[in-house]
Formats: structure tokens, C-alpha cells, sequence
């Protein structure tokens, strides 16, 4: 591992974001037609290795089961505002509205309202009407509280999601006991997904705490502040790289256990796919793409549960505009030639133009660093 | 070759576009009278080294002969507007007057036009009644339809042109075979300059098929958005550089044979000729310096073929501008600092800054990388 | 230590700034509650590691006791308005006001104005009267002067500062003697901060004056423009770590002394307090932040002493606007995501997400290079 | 030497700019006052270390003697207005009032008119009368026709100056010998400065031609566009430092002839001077920012000599505003934060501000790579 010196007492490893890399054509070619890109974890298996993110801007019970259809998996948020409110969308739509100024505080305002578990049952039940496999996420510190509902209500994928996850979190609260991973995901009767983590230690022991796959990331999509307030940040290339190498030593040390690594934050554009894959990643969650589909509940607007912080907000809604459907966004036909659309399908072209025929191989794809 | 390490699992090489390096004058200077920009490829001498990129708003037939009596040589796209129909200028002055948000819908529906074989050969029979040498490209999926009716039309030089051409392409169409270059160039009349190609690797073996040129790149030019919709890019400099290793080695292993690498996108002002070549490039191919001359059929405007895919769509329409006639573009004089105007003259005169007499030894001047 | 070759008769350190760098999530979390930020220099403790610059657009006698009741502490500039003015309040007001052009010239003239003993003696007492640790900061050139009268006035942190101060100044003014650090600090009652330095070597010898912390920093923040006037400059990130190695080697050599470390400048977003803290810091003092303040004096507008200099401004009134009061600029609640407010919490949090519970502690933290 | 892979074929050394690197404060500080900036070439005496470059836009006979009362060297352009119009007041006046499109044309035809000998001399007369030391400048192409006439009229200090000038020029002209350096400096009776040049071996086989002083760069000033136009750039950090070793070799090969390095172009603001010096130069040439004053012949607006090239232009005319009198630029005092008052006053304080005491003890002041 390489290191600078940025100081004498001081050395830090130099990072390197999706930005900062591309995928180099290697010497043979091939029709993307012979291109797979299905992936598989668990028990399920999707045509297209791409989650939507559990934000209130792109996933609904309703774009769920579309995403879903479309080949996709579309993680509910339940610290959001579908399990707070019987009817969600005069949030919404005056989230859309409002003028940027006022953003923060009236986020603040709407998601002060308490969760209700009969609504995480109802909506898990909407989604599992639809007939898709069924995700939702909590952050850690609900997690204890409400996995049982969850769990009752018929989830398929059980997806634990915050800024920074640890195996070992160290808890204030001496009348609640900490969530402890391991014992918690030993006991619960379906696969989970765990993170963010950005870093080969954290990510291994997430992957000890018997994990089916685990989310890359710090906080650091689109509407995030988390480096301007907090200070933190791991470059997603390098942090995709990182995990990848953990999830490589623990399906050693585990005697075969494949945990899958999700790059959760900071894809972009249709090109940011293929270059998460070949840092190492087996599938990857997006925002800000999704959020410009036609259905997305943010009409336009994005934002994630971070920005609705009661005394440290570290992010912001955003404005992205709307593109197309869901279906042109991941399949296409595209109208915009600047990565906003036929997501599925240029990874595919990608993988062509290089030569490769499934995901797995397709990590090997030579990269190179190519400045801004 | 450095590498250096993006995380664990992955290590990438730095790479440098033509932007990141700058030329040195080193000791002797020479007066500009007393250089030579000449090129030779297989029979044919140019007295520059400048290629006219396969693009719609760059060549017409009248351009190509125009560019061949200039000293250069005109490339006509043959999957383009002058193959589809009989009389393109319609097509040409909308494209010019759409709206922005209109210019990909429609340039789909234009270039949906099916190609006919008998323009092929009038367009050929055009050019080549201006005298010049004529050179033609297709696309590697219509090489083999069109190659004979190409030939047959009187061409001297066939590109084979495509963001990433491979020596060995996998196609999913059972019932038509995939185009075996080797064999198809072996058994062609006329010298064969095929790419992009953007490696060492991919460069050599597009060597050993027999072609007489390779095309350095990767479709990015000013009008593409290959890297944010594909998440591919090499850097020209690095690219061009490397496939001059290919050309050195290849030249060793076959007893002989002198493989002209021709740089193909990214040289867009003046300074970047004398960069290329100093990478290693034998003549470099250009099209935003010529879409900005009043003879070019683009008007002010420029795309490439790559913007017109019906399903995903790699490229722009974007406005140039028109600052002075083919004549002055290429030979000046200039009323232009800005390396958009007398491109073969600033060629000259770098090279004579710098003391070289021919564009063979002027690969081996020295450059630095100087920053941004 | 790492150098790099300018050119052949020149080498240099590659150096970091605070923009530069990132703090990375570690394998343990822990509740923000069980973090203590805390912060103890000579026989005075305080909540937060915060100290306000010595700049009369962030401090007045008012603003100083606020922030002391707010856990921070307050640094009155005796070289500024309030001891040149028997009420600076209309000074403050015309500064606010002025038109950009004419700020340098009247900011000359209203910083002409002498500097009169009885005020410094008032300013001081009016800070006791507010119950708080009292600090107070005069220029190198000015201690000599002043110095029994701010001791007598009863400061208990006795701070000078200057863009650069060394523990070895050579002097033009035969009949003053220059300031000689050692003996002036060994002979007084009060512990000494002083400062800016940004080498090891500097700091190392300020340590050796028996200083109880030294700044570092150079004139570097928001309102300076040391870098274009002077070709002056050390990157906050690689000059803590510096300075913090010096702290280290001191110890060693003086058995036992622990001289802090005291970033001053260039911290302008919640974030760069743990990267400040991260790269070695003890305490951060800082301008800019605290000049949003609905209280401070400059009514959100910015400027350093730096920029009234009769012959060589080298600084700004840089217009900041108002964001909150100092407890939510200091402590929350944050309504703007851009980390501009809570700035304790998100220091507090950054060291809760990376499982520290001491700043000491956190200094160990793990940080990459992570490109702008 | 460090050198990096561009590609297979080739390599680079990376190089820096004088924006990228900084000068930073060692560990004792001095009183301004006690600073020398002298500098001393041939018989002739400066205060200051600034000569002004040869550049309509800068240097008049008036201005000319203006600088040097200053302390510094007005540099007269033998090839610009001066030379070719009994009174170029009226071109002057034009050139400032130009509508941006039509000044490069205008520029051409103004310039096209012929040098007469007869105000060669004359303009020089007007200098010598003023009692400075009188310095003057022609082009290579023409210093073998003028300069006899230039030496007579009274010349102190002869400069060559051209983009690039080399020991050994190779000439078309069979009818007019090329200029041999060697001899033409041995024959004449005043010292010559020659340049630019940008690397270790140019400088050296310059400073063999028996030149007191060479200048470093490229023609790569303010308003210059080489790097567009012709691919040359050598940042000026990195060639001050290479041709300072130059200096030092040939210092040692000679058996003590110390030839001065000045930098020549891409020193803008204040803070450039001593960055400059801290690379090794002896002096620095400036254009913009006297072009910055009242008394400049440019009005505010700022072009070379390539700007009119005919066939070639590399240059613009570019708008710089008026910020004060050639005494407040380059003596202060300085009403303007933004470096571009009190030049000679900001190095004076950054060799304070580091403890240096004259120019040449400075050139061993440390930098750091500080990034932009």
C-alpha cells in the first residue's frame, strides 16, 4: 500500500474517485448481445445489477415493484416518509415546492414525525403485492426496534443502511443495548445487506457479521454534504477496490462465503456502471439516476434522509430535472447522449466494446487513471 | 509500465492527454522554410499530415477534394448523410437550425435512413473525378456488405472506422459471419487504415491483420461523450504513445513492415499537431478544426456518427463556429491566435522552434508534462 | 521526506491543504454522546477545542465573553480598532458599508488611528467583568510595548501573533531592541501562545521560547492574499503535521513539556475541524466561521489585520453573510447542510462515525489524499 | 532526473509552474529594512532586480526612463512602434480603442510598416538623454542588420529576445548569413542579454556565446498564446531552476563567468518576484504589471510582438485596467491586495518574512509543490 508523507508526523494513502478513472478497450470486441449482465445474491436473481437507493426521491412502494418489473431492485426506505405518513404525497409534493431556502428546515419539520409500524407491515405489503422480490432498509439505530415487523411483514432482502456502519458500535444508551450485527443477522430468517463501509477492515468485519452483501459508501451521493460537515470522504474507486479485496480474503478465511459489494453513492452517469464493476463491485445502488425517472416520487428533486437531520443536516435537496421513464433510464431507447439514460444498456456496450461476457469477469477489465 | 494502486484489488496505470504535455525547445532552432511536414503512406504522398475525420459536418465530397488539394486528405464517411440520400443538403441545413433539445431525436430519425450501395459508388466517383486521392470509411458491421462496392468504386485508401475496432469480435449473428480482418485485408486491392484502437495490445493486433495505418482513439473528440455515457477514455497522448510502441515492435516482428499510427480525436487546436506527433503519431486526423471552415458542409456545427445511435446515442452536436476558409485553416495566414487557423504553418513552426527538419524525427522531441 | 525536482538546481516538498485530505471511517462507531471534545492548555480547561481569531470582525469584548460561556475562547486584537477607538462602533458600521473599491484605502486610514494603553487596559477588564478566560493577541512588533500593561490589565492567555513569527528576529531599529522571545515569556506571569509558524524547524524553536502553544499558520485564511502578495504559502494540512512532529520531538527533548498545537487559518467548513484535528492539531482557531455570527462585530463581513497595512495590504473584506448565532454557529441546531453551523456537533460526529472518544485519541485517525 | 511514462514510446519530466509551488518561512524573521534587492550585471547598478519587457504596451522612451529612476530597466522594443512611426502616439491610441474581433488583423497591418534605422537611434538618443541606463532590444532575424547601428547610438545593455533563440540557428536564407551568436557577442562592445530559452542544455550553449545574461521562457506571458498555437510550454518554475544550473555549470566550466538568469514571462503578481528569485533567478523581466500603470504607452491593455506576426499569430491583446503610477507599482505604497501593487516593497517583505538578507542568498529559500 502506498503512502505520501503529508507531514512528518503524518501519512495518508492517496484516493481515487469514479471521476478520476476510465475502462481501457482491450483487444477483442464483441456484439452486446452476447453481453450478460444478470446478477444474482442469495436466493434472487435480477436481470440488471442495479438497486435504487432507499431515499424518499426515488423509491416508493409503487417505483419499487416498476423497478422490480424492469429487472431492478428498488429498496424502501422505512426511516422515510411512506412509514411515517398514511399518505405521503402532500410531503412530497410540497418538498418539490418549496423554495430553496426554507429546504432544510421544513425537511426537519416533516421527518420529526414518528414512525408507525403498522405503516413499515402496509408497505412492505404493497410492495410484495406487486409480485418483485421485496428490500427495505432501516438505519442502525431502528434496526432492533423494528426487524421483527419487518421480518413478519414478508421482506426478501433486509437492507441496514447508514452514513457509516460498524460491527462494533460503542452505545450511550444504557437501557438500550447496542445492535449487535452478528447475533442479529444469525437470528433474522432472511439475507441482509449492510453498510455504508469504505475501507478493507471495516468491510470485513461487516462481512464476518454474516452478511449477504454489504454497501460501499460514505454518505457521498449527489445531495450529500458529508465532507463539507463532517470532513469525511473515501473516493469511491478506491474504496470499491478496497471492499472487493476484503470480500476476496473472507471468501477465503469464511471457506466460500461470496459476500456481494454494492457501490452505494457517487454513480452518476450510465459510464460510472461499468467503471464501478470494473473497481470490483458485483452491483451497484443509485440515486440521483433514478430520481429524474418521470415516476419518481421527488418529482424532479432529490434529497436523502441525511438532509433531514434534526441538529447536523449533511445534505441538500437538489434539483435534477426529469429525463424519461424508468424504462427508458435503465433500458432505453436514449434521447441524451450525456449518460442520464439506457443506463442497463451502456453497460452492456461497454462490457462489448471490451470484450466481456458476464459481471464477474468484467471486474478484471483493465482501468487506467485519466485525470479530470 | 507504473501502476499505482486505486485500493487492494485494483491498480490502474496513469495516463496523460495531450492537454497535460507541452513541447521543449531544445538547442538548435531552424528557419520554418526548412521543414518538412510531408507524409507518406503505401503509394500515396501527402504534403501534410492531416486526415479529415469521417464526419458528416467535416467531409463532403466537395470538402474531400477541396482538403486533397490542400495537401491533405479528405476521409467520406459512407455510413453517413451522403449515402443515405441523394441530395444531403436538406438534412444538412436542419440539422444546423434545430433547437438544442431537438438535435438527438432527430439526428436519429435522419441518419435511420438505409444506407444504398449505389450512392456509395457515386459519392467515390465524385471525389475522384476532383483528382485527389480518394479514401473512404465504413463501420467495421458494414465492412464486409459494402467493402466490394467500395473497392470496385475506384477507392485508393479504406478506413474501417469504429469507437473500438478489435482484430477479434465476437458477433451474435449466426446466420453472417463477423468480419475476419486479416483475411478481408489480405484479400483487398487497396491499403486498409483501421481503428480506434486505443493500447499496446489492441494497436499490435490490429498491426498483424496487414493494415497499412491504425487509427489511435477511442471515439473522443470535442463532439463525443463516450467517457460519461460508456465510462471509457484513454488519454491521447498516452494512447498515441503507446500504440508507437506497437508500431516499433511490430516493425521488429515482421521483418520490416512500417505501420502508420494515425492520432484520431482530441487535436483540436493547432498546438496539438506538433504534440501528437511528438508522442509518436505518423499523421493525426482531425475534425473540430475543419468544421469551423465556411466550406464545411456542418456549417459552425459538428457530430459525429456516434451521436446518431438509435439506442444510445454517444455524442453532440456541438457549435464551432466558422473562422475562415479550408485555405486558411490549414495553411493561414491566421487572424486567429487562438490555434484554430493556420494549422500546418504553427506545425512548421514548432518544429522548427525546435530545430527538427522532418516529422520521423520530430517523434523523438523531447516534452514535458507541464500542468494544467 | 519525500522531495520532488522542480527543475535541476531545485527541489521541493510536495504539501497538502485541508481540502486536500479526508478523514476515513475506521472499523468501530460509537454514540456522539460518549465523545468528549474537551480541551486543556496551562491551568485552563475548556468544552471545545474553539478558539476565536484575534480579528475585529469576529471579536469584541462582548464577543469574546459569548464565546467563552459557549465552551470556546475569544482572542481580542490589541492591535485593532478596539484600542485605537473609545467606541469602534462606528468604524465597524462604515466598514460594513463601504463600497468594494474604496475598502483598502479607508481601512488604511481607519487603522492608522494610534493605539492608546488605557484602552487596552479597559478592553481587558471589560472581558474579566464577563467571567471568562481572558485571552488577548498584540503583533511582535507591538509586545515589547504593551506587554506589562495587558499582563497588569489581568489576561490569562497572553497570545502574539503575526503572519510569521520566529524565535530569532533581526532588527533595524538600533535603538529598540527586537523581542526577545525566551527571555520576555521565561519573565512573564502568563502562559504564552504565539505565532504563526508552519515548519518544524520554526516551531521547534518557538517551543524552545517556552511557549504554551504555538499557531500555525502563515496569513493564510479566508480574508489573506499572503499567497499572490508575497508567494507565501504552506498547506494547513502538511504544516500541522509538521508543527505536530516538532510538539513530539520537543517533548522528548524537554522531558516532558507538551506545547500545543494550534491550527490558525484555512479551517472554514465544519469538516476541517477533525481534519485539522486529524493531521495533529490540539485546537483550532477560527475566523471566518465565527464572522457569520448574527453577534459579530463585522455584520458579516471579514477582514484580518493583514489588510490595513499602510504599504502592503495583503487581505480582503471578504463579504461572508449571516447564518445563525454563535450557539448555532458553535453548537447547533444546524439548518444549512454546507458546514456553516453546529460546528462542535459535526466534530463531535465525525469522531462518533470514526469510533474515537478523545481528541488526543483522534489525531491517530486515519485520513487519504482525496483529490478536490 | 525524475521522468515519468507518458506511454510505451515515451516519457516526460513533470514540471511546475510558478502557481504551483510557494515559498515558505524558516525559523528566523527580519525587519524589512534590512533587506537588499540590488542587483548588479556587467558594470551597470540596479535597486531593484526588475527590468521591463520590451513590449509596445510597457515600454516607451519615456517609460523607459521612468523605470529606470525607478531603480529598474526599461527594455525599448527596437522591432515595435517606436522604431517604425515618427510618432506612434495615434497607433497607440488606435490599438487601445479596438473592438475585440478586428484587433489581431489591425494589429498585422500596423506592424507591417518597416523599421528605419534613423529611429533606432533616435529613441535610444531619447533614453540616454533621460540619464538612465539605456537598454534595448531587436528580434534575432534582425540583430545583425540593426545592430551595428544600435551600439552606436549608444546602447548599454544589448538583448536579443525572440520566443526561442538558440546557439545555433539553421538558416533558408542563402543569401544572408545567419546570425552566429559567439561571434557577434565577442565583437560587440557592450554585454548582451539573449533568450528566451527554457532548458539546462539551451541555456548552456547560450551562456557560451559569451552572453552577460540569458532570459528563461518561451514566450509564454500574459498575453500570449504559444501553448495553443504551437504545443511549447515550459512552466517557468522548473526552467528558471534548470537554467540556473546552467548558470552554475557553466560558472565552474568557464573558471568563473557568472551569467545572470533573468525570468522572463509568467510573473504576474508580486508574490511571483520571489518565487522567482527562490528558483534561481538573478532578475525578473515583467510585462503586465507595468503594464497596469498610468504611464503605461498601452492604456491599459497589454500584447507582444507575436501578437502581429502575419502569417502566425501568437498573441492577443488583452484588457488589464490601469491600478496606479509605476512608483506605486513597483515601490508602493499599495492601496490593492490583489499583488499587483508594490512589487519591489512584497519581495522586500518575503525575504523579511524568511529571514533572508539579499537576492542572491534568497535562491536557497525552501519551497514546497503547494498545489492550486
Amino acid at each position: 500500500m502506498t503512502e505520501i508523507e503529508i507531514g512528518r508526523s503524518k501519512r495518508a494513502r492517496p484516493t481515487y474517485s469514479l471521476d478520476d478513472i476510465a475502462i481501457v478497450p482491450s483487444r477483442r470486441t464483441r456484439d452486446p448481445e452476447l453481453v450478460s449482465v444478470a446478477w444474482r445474491i442469495d436466493a434472487y436473481t435480477f436481470d440488471t445489477p442495479v438497486l435504487a437507493a432507499p431515499m424518499d426521491s426515488v423509491v416508493s412502494p409503487q417505483t419499487a415493484i416498476e423497478i422490480g418489473r424492469l429487472g431492478g431492485l428498488g429498496v424502501l426506505d422505512l426511516d422515510g416518509l411512506w412509514t411515517r405518513y398514511d399518505d405521503p404525497q402532500p410531503m412530497l409534493d410540497e418538498i418539490a415546492s418549496l423554495p430553496a431556502k426554507d429546504v432544510t428546515p421544513r425537511l426537519q419539520q416533516i421527518y420529526a414525525e414518528p414512525i408507525r409500524e403498522e405503516l413499515i407491515k402496509q408497505r412492505i405489503a404493497e410492495i410484495r403485492a406487486g409480485g418483485v422480490t421485496v428490500a427495505a432498509a432501516l438505519s442502525p439505530a431502528r434496526t432492533a426496534q423494528y426487524a421483527k415487523a419487518v421480518v413478519d411483514a414478508g421482506v426478501d432482502l433486509f437492507v441496514i443502511r447508514g452514513t457509516t456502519v460498524s460491527a462494533e458500535h460503542v452505545s450511550a444508551d444504557q437501557g438500550r443495548e447496542p445492535l449487535n450485527l452478528k447475533q442479529f443477522i444469525y437470528e433474522l430468517d432472511v439475507p441482509v445487506v449492510v453498510g455504508g463501509c469504505a475501507t478493507y477492515q471495516g468491510a470485513l468485519h461487516l462481512m464476518r457479521t454474516g452478511a449477504a452483501g454489504v454497501l460501499v459508501g460514505f454518505g457521498g451521493g449527489a445531495a450529500h454534504t458529508t465532507r463539507d460537515v463532517l470532513g469525511v470522504r473515501v473516493p469511491m474507486a478506491s474504496a470499491i477496490a478496497d471492499v472487493a479485496a476484503a470480500r476476496r480474503d473472507y471468501l477465503d478465511e469464511s471457506g466460500g462465503r461470496y459476500v456481494h459489494v454494492i457501490a452505494d453513492g457517487g454513480v452518476g452517469r450510465s459510464g460510472d456502471l461499468p467503471k464501478a464493476i470494473a473497481c470490483g463491485a458485483d452491483a451497484v445502488m443509485v440515486g440521483s439516476p433514478l430520481a429524474r425517472a418521470a415516476e419518481a416520487p421527488g418529482q424532479g428533486y432529490h434529497w436523502g434522509i441525511e438532509a433531514t437531520h434534526p441538529e447536523l443536516p449533511r445534505g441538500e435537496r437538489v434539483h435534477l430535472g426529469t429525463v424519461g421513464s424508468l424504462q427508458q433510464i435503465l433500458h432505453g431507447p436514449s434521447s441524451s447522449p450525456d449518460g442520464t439514460m439506457n443506463l442497463v444498456g451502456a453497460l452492456r456496450r461497454a462490457m462489448a466494446t471490451t470484450g466481456y461476457s458476464d459481471l464477474k469477469e468484467f471486474q478484471r477489465i483493465e482501468i487506467v487513471v485519466s485525470g479530470s
